[in-house]
């Protein structure tokens, strides 16, 4: 179609790096890419911190899994809703800040297409990535190891580095299973997906993991439910959840 | 940089639209980009609802605003956190679906995700986005109008076109207030922004709107409290929010 749209459809996420720094420029141009992206009415809900020491590289390392990619890779980012520059904002006016969900929402929406635009951008320039939901795992150790206050909401890592791999692509659900025309339709949402079944099977053996169905994966991981704290966490952190 | 980055640093919201229509082919490719971004352990929790019907067109244009955009643009996408196929496949297999926050969260970060790369591609197609977020003014009317069942989230609109007007960029903060080193750090997060008060006031006159600094509008919007029922519709959908 055109060199970006073949770009995103080429993306594969990266989980083994070469040792090759990522110039502070690079970082530099991804990050102003990401604050490109819309943000609703302008709020700019989001910051990253990008992670260099080694000491709270090993121990983000540990509570995300343990994934040794959080350790290893040349550079890894720690995405955040923010709220607390308008917090901040209102305090100096001697006003009060007051919000409720939507605030939160706001902040994980404005994060993530800010997050998106950085992965683009960084794979423009040849970079792999991989996003580290694994972080959630332990959110109060997050806040102590890179200082967290409130109103600042830590979402999801990002490793970044040259391509040390070249893995296959994860097939996708079919496009008529995720884009409907007029109004919701599920008359077929889960007959439909025999076909993509079997495909998702003989990826994961590719990979050389367990091969399982994409049905038997989700139903595996729906029934369990998991990372149990995570409301009482962003409300302590001045998230309303209502 | 190279064409990527110069495409994503060059995005502006565009809110009129020529009537040229948008052939089904780019919608294609655009939603298959989008289902490249890269998705939490593959659990693709999100769909778009393409709506064309006039009426429907003309309802969600009234609740979001009224946003004439939303009536009038080329294309017109609903987005959502979508957990219903994960649902029905647990049903299926004779499981009970059962999940936190969690859930919710990573609709809603895999669905922004997925819009991003959406949006990204469309631009690269010669097209201009708006991301409406005034849908949520009225879940529960978006709920009836686009038939949303139980299980699904609808998060934002997106307006699609060609551009009928060439908007100057809208500034960001300074990269500094977005990107730490290390750790957390707000010691100049609100002194450090006089001169993109400055800045956002001078945009917002060239606009010909009401010229406010960044900090005065920000403090105006965090200080009323707005789409208060959110928490009670995306609950009354299943999402559990603890």
């Amino acid at each position: 179609m055109n060199p970006t749209v073949d770009l995103l459809c080429a993306h594969r996420s990266i989980r083994r790096f070469t040792d090759e720094p990522i110039p502070d420029e690079h970082v530099r141009t991804a990050v102003a890419a990401g604050q490109m992206a819309s943000t609703s009415s302008a709020v700019q809900a989001y910051c990253c911190i990008r992670v260099r020491d080694p000491e709270s590289r090993a121990q983000l390392a540990e509570l995300a899994g343990p994934q040794e990619k959080v350790a290893r890779a040349p550079a890894f980012f720690l995405i955040c809703g923010d709220t607390r520059r308008h917090r901040l904002i209102c305090d100096r006016a001697g006003q009060t800040y007051d919000q409720k969900l939507e605030a939160f929402l706001v902040s994980v929406i404005d994060a993530s297409l800010f997050a998106q635009n950085m992965v683009v951008a960084f794979e423009s320039m040849g970079y792999g990535i991989c996003y580290i939901g694994g972080i959630r795992n332990n959110l109060p150790a997050v806040k102590r190891i890179l200082e967290i206050p409130e109103g600042v909401y830590p979402l999801f890592g990002l490793c970044v580095g040259k391509p040390a791999e070249t893995p296959v692509r994860r097939p996708r659900l079919p496009i008529d299973a995720v884009l409907f025309e007029e109004r919701y339709c599920d008359d077929d949402a889960v007959t439909s997906i025999d076909a993509y079944d079997a495909q998702y099977r003989d990826y994961l053996a590719s990979r050389g993991a367990e091969p399982r169905s994409w049905s038997e994966s989700i139903a595996h991981r729906m029934t369990h439910a998991s990372r149990l704290n995570l409301g009482d966490f962003y409300r302590s952190q001045g998230a309303v959840l209502d």
